[in-house]
């Protein structure tokens, strides 16, 4: 008998059948006793459908006409969740974003969340309503429209059961867990029972595509444990959580890949204080992420410069390089477009040694080459060739110990 | 240089050509120097298609979820209205109902505006800037999205007007103005250069479909002039004001005609207090409106009684009128759903005596039966069979003189 948070994505409520699916699994869990509390994503499609006509008008249509345009996804599936339960003999009630008082920055397509009032979500669950929630939207400090970005529907979900102190915040997709790596790429991939918070940010920025890592940065703050499953099946999901580190974790749990980023390296650039300033400013300016940045070790006073940006700002930042590296003087800038980052993922690698050293004999023993190379505490990511990614994921998995038992 | 509010109907902004006309009357106003304040419907079908989806679920949609639903449809057209103006280089803004602070009844999907708060419109257009309304929604107390009924969108343009005291508002439509009677019926109809408030109101109730009535009853109260004019042509349309009544005006100004009207008569109830009541009471609680009563002198204390309600609900009235007929002794319940009314009105009644009798005469020389009248002080209706409405109309049209000049 507790408080149950449920998030269903575009896919659970792509059509009305679907919508009745997810009215059935909601009144399971209310009829066991539960307060449940549903946000809802826009039906499959219906995103990308607003944006394209927008894009019909203008190829950069204004942000914040955009967000009043988008939003009309989510209050759609929200009501017609609402009115499937309703009709069903439910008590269920929606809310939109500025009704449940989701208060985020002003930064239209991409808000933040500020803070959750959720007053009306407590009184209607008190009340014993099913309260739905349109995710995906919020309003600022003037009342305006905002939206919170792909995948937001999550972050308002964790927000939401941290604001009324949920007992469990459940997120159903379309697949049914977090894998060790990305089933498509590796057959033996397997279901991940459980998986800490800071091993699922990790994973989550590289590509798990599952959960939008603002959601579970806001999980682990508040310590909400997530529970990733399939809205198309009963079976146990994953569970995000605060894994007691004092039970023996496996060294790696996962094995992730990236074929979405390029590298752009900028030869001999002079060591100067200042030079690698100017260059990520220029980027930043144009409004493009870095993700790894390497530089060489100094020899005659000159380094190479190597970073990694994603592939469709490939070509803006490849221009910005060459007109940074002229004037600083760099002797060229070359650009490599067909790469993956193959990264392997673990809170064990805090208490473990030598991960490193047997992932890079691992791909070695395949021929892969290794051209760039990043760290954290819980992850070691290399770039390499796109062509070996699959590959690479793969014999990473098996000499992990991550294969499924046969 | 005033402030000018401007209501286009769900034709004028159909797809995403016509919203580009739509965009570019709205800035040649803004261009010859005057504030601009605009009232959207949603784009045509679009509110019908929510409709069906929600009656997909449930044949009877819980209102309030319904009004969520529906209330997508102007947020669109708002958003999308305003995200061309803005690529065009125009400062729009849209505001929904709740952020107009359009504040109404909580009777939902038939909601009454309460009062119009405006502050923040009133702050954009001293601003400077183009403010977008959703027409047709408003929010209750509690902050519920509500809406407004069929053509809702009229009476949000003419509260808004008045809460902001503008200088004119114009509603634009798919068709050129108000008409001596319908085109399609009579083709001698001729535009009307302008109308007094208590005429449309006449009119509007009798099937001229242009304005939604409740917005002539606030126009009225504040005095609003309402233009009625096409979005597809440039012309002048029709004037609905207070016509100063010391100019002579026409004995009658236009012939309407109804067909969507059902009669149903009790034969022989008795004459005692109470009986109309009982009858109409329970006519009332299933939710049906009755328009024309007619109770025909007592004979033998016994009366007929007859009315008219709409033809979606005959079947509905008449099982109510038999169960109650038979519980107070009526000798019969006879029921007639190929009936139509034919009404002449015109302010100029008020001073001229004969148009009544003028009326009956016309019928009666193209052989056409009365079998119900009613009056006001500014409109003279008579039901008939429906298949001579449209002889009727075009016969009153001549005779009255509204034909126009070849």
């Amino acid at each position: 008998m507790g408080l149950i948070v449920k998030k269903f994505g575009g896919t659970s409520v792509g059509d009305l059948d679907r919508i009745r699916n997810v009215a059935n699994r909601i009144i399971k869990t209310y009829n066991a006793g539960n307060k449940v509390v549903v946000i809802l994503s826009a039906m499959s499609g219906a995103t990308d459908s607003l944006i394209h006509m927008a894009e019909k008008i203008s190829p950069t249509p204004d942000k914040r006409e955009l967000d009043v345009l988008l939003a009309t996804g989510e209050q759609t599936s929200a009501a017609l969740l609402s009115i499937t339960l309703i009709s069903m003999g439910y008590p269920a009630l929606s809310l939109l974003g500025h009704q449940a008082e989701v208060m985020t920055t002003c930064a239209f397509g991409d808000a933040r969340i500020v803070g959750v009032g959720a007053n009306r979500i407590k009184q209607l669950i008190h009340a014993g309503r099913i309260v739905i929630v349109a995710g995906f939207q919020g309003c600022d400090e003037e009342g305006n429209i905002t939206t919170l970005g792909r995948g937001g529907s999550d972050t308002s979900a964790v927000a939401i059961a941290a604001a009324i102190n949920a007992d469990a915040c459940e997120i159903y997709t379309d697949v049914d867990g977090i894998y060790t790596a990305d089933p498509n790429v590796c057959e033996k991939a397997r279901k991940i029972g459980r998986v800490d918070f800071d091993e699922m940010l990790e994973m989550a920025s590289l590509g798990a595509k599952v959960l939008q890592i603002r959601s579970v940065e806001i999980a682990k703050k508040y310590n909400i444990p997530i529970h990733v499953r399939s809205s198309f099946n009963e079976e146990e999901g994953t569970m995000v959580m605060d894994v007691d580190s004092s039970i023996e974790s496996p060294m790696v749990s996962g094995v992730t890949h990236n074929i979405n980023e390029a590298r752009i390296t900028i030869k001999t650039v002079p060591d100067q204080p200042g030079i690698a300033s100017k260059i990520f400013s220029a980027i930043a300016d144009a409004g493009i992420l870095v993700d790894m940045i390497i530089q060489s070790s100094p020899s005659n006073k000159q380094n190479d410069l190597s970073f990694t940006v994603p592939k469709k700002d490939f070509n803006a930042a490849m221009s910005i390089g060459k007109k940074v590296g002229k004037k600083i003087g760099a002797t060229d800038v070359l650009g490599d477009s067909n790469i993956a980052k193959v990264s392997v993922t673990g809170v064990g690698m805090r208490s473990h040694h030598g991960v490193a050293a047997k992932m890079f004999t691992v791909l070695a023993k395949e021929n892969i080459n290794i051209s760039m190379i990043s760290t954290s505490e819980i992850r070691i990511s290399c770039i390499i060739e796109e062509k070996y990614a699959e590959l690479a994921v793969r014999a990473l998995h098996t000499a992990f110990g991550l294969d499924k038992e046969e």
